[in-house]
């Protein structure tokens, strides 16, 4: 095992997603990888959906969390680190630091969902709560990490988070190999770890990144060919950034197929799409590869495509809202 | 490997049921067991939940059905089997068919839920919609396996079905040693397996049965110390009979420690409390253990007590109107 992963200041390499994938192992299980018969149907291709809300977190984030903190060593693994949060990032550092017996503090927006809150505490992290957006909740974190001696871990920027989410797309190619990967894209750490994988060992497939047009960066970086700004304003805290991170971004510009936007509206019904046909929650990210199945299916007449479900965290009185204006959407699933 | 189990007049034995685990676990992924924080600050005790809705059906019955159809052989294998099912019993012999080859007909009511009919056909089952009630569907099933030469299969009653199911206590043992298990009870197949493998391996562990108390006649037969029929009026498809399965309630009558009823608005208040606690979506009858910690937690105070989530097949419409009527339950969670 590579102990030095989360402080390389380079890309993992495909080794380095193997000796990833063996430190989540450790302590992750496996999730589900099943055919939908019902979004079969519906978008005339073969739809696997990969249920990242299955994980104990329910989201794919404690898998990259695993890698990045079994790297610490000596002082920084007793000061433990931080990190700023909406939510799953928090809980997956949470959980890893649970795990691996080092202190986890997450500086979180006081506009967090109360249920992301109630989890990161429960899962045993210090929890601030700074400041309204993310940028002010990173500034407190940086601060803090200096005054404390903590390590501080920026989501988008760390080859252990890199790595470690890797390990769910060797868990999809133990399986099957599909023709289209549909990745819900934030950051852009998750879809660049897609991608080291995929154009390793099925380099037919293709890695497709979903964005919501509210939070376009990654779409508008990677139509541009450089790292760009752009407004986020979306209600999905999992796709909520206003750039890519810079080392994902590095892998994305090369070796993504293609990334595609979706409207807000369209991740609202995706998420009563995919109730309706998986009896499975999804928060708004989670909901964007049955989304861009809705919007451009057609383009994957007859292949296999896998949705990536990434993450299943969201307020009941957000999804009692959802399904109240959207919930014909599921009538015919 | 014992594969005459299913034919056995007689109850599965413990090593029965470690024979049938290996069949399950050829076909069945291992679905996951974890502690919830939300509700065990609400109980007051430890609990963690064992998710039945991350199997492939959604549902714990694909086990026993892949140990029931394991065990035909020669013409009974070639013509196949038939049943009558409200849903997911019907899910389960079309799962266990299509992985083993085996013809599987389906004979439910013409009430059944949508989301089961067409799970059930997705599966490949040959799905006779026949009569208003289960019974009727049962009477249609018991003629056409005379008819067409097939192996009519009752749940309740099959000594297969019951061996297979075991495997998910085997799971959860696997794992940790409970104080008290809390078990859905339709017919009582579930929890005489359960019952089976925790009085063997575990027998400090409380195994305690929850009946809806409009579908109450294995609360009634247990506390009479005999086969009792009882009116059957549940909401809870999971939940809906009118008597406990004889070879079944063989076991529960002695191994069973407590069955409890709860209301049909709790199993509501189930649904929207283990949505709110874990986003998971349990049907009525997977709701149903969650629903009795609401109503009897501090019974079990400061214990570890695993809630069985058995199934999650519930329509879309219905979970609506769940949420709609009771959503506040989750406010707190």
């Amino acid at each position: 095992m590579n102990t030095s992963l989360p402080t390389l200041p380079t890309l993992p390499t495909l080794g380095d997603t193997v000796a990833a994938r063996q430190i989540v192992a450790r302590y992750h299980p496996r999730t589900p990888l099943y055919p939908s018969a019902s979004l079969s149907r519906r978008y005339g291709c073969q739809v696997w959906v990969k249920y990242e809300n299955h994980a104990p977190i329910r989201s794919f984030k404690a898998r990259g969390a695993l890698v990045s903190l079994s790297g610490l060593e000596g002082a920084n693994r007793t000061r433990g680190v931080v990190s700023a949060s909406t939510g799953n990032h928090g809980q997956g550092l949470a959980y890893a630091g649970g795990k691996l017996g080092i202190p986890v503090t997450i500086v979180a927006p006081t506009t967090t969902a109360q249920i992301k809150v109630a989890a990161m505490r429960d899962l045993g992290a210090d929890l601030r709560l700074e400041g309204t957006d993310l940028a002010q909740a990173t500034q407190v974190a940086l601060t803090l990490a200096e005054h404390e001696g903590k390590v501080y871990i920026e989501d988008g920027e760390d080859p252990g988070l890199m790595a470690g989410a890797a390990s769910l797309t060797w868990e999809i190619l133990d399986e099957m190999t599909p023709d289209v990967l549909l990745i819900p894209v934030g950051g852009g750490n998750l879809i660049a770890s897609v991608a080291i994988v995929a154009r390793a060992v099925a380099p037919r497939c293709q890695v497709i990144g979903v964005q919501s047009d509210a939070a376009p960066s990654v779409y508008q970086s990677w139509q541009a060919g450089q790292l760009t700004y752009a407004p986020c304003a979306t209600f999905a805290g999992g796709l909520a950034t206003d750039h890519p991170g810079a080392l994902a971004f590095e892998v994305i510009r090369g070796q993504v197929d293609d990334v595609v936007t979706v409207r807000e509206e369209d991740l609202r019904r995706g998420i009563v799409r995919t109730l309706a046909a998986t009896g499975n929650v999804a928060e708004g990210a989670g909901a964007a590869a049955v989304a861009a199945l809705e919007r451009y299916g057609s383009r994957w007449a007859g292949q296999r495509v896998v949705a990536l479900l990434s993450g299943g965290n969201i307020d009941l009185a957000d999804l009692r809202a959802t399904l109240t204006q959207y919930g014909d959407e599921g009538r015919d699933a």
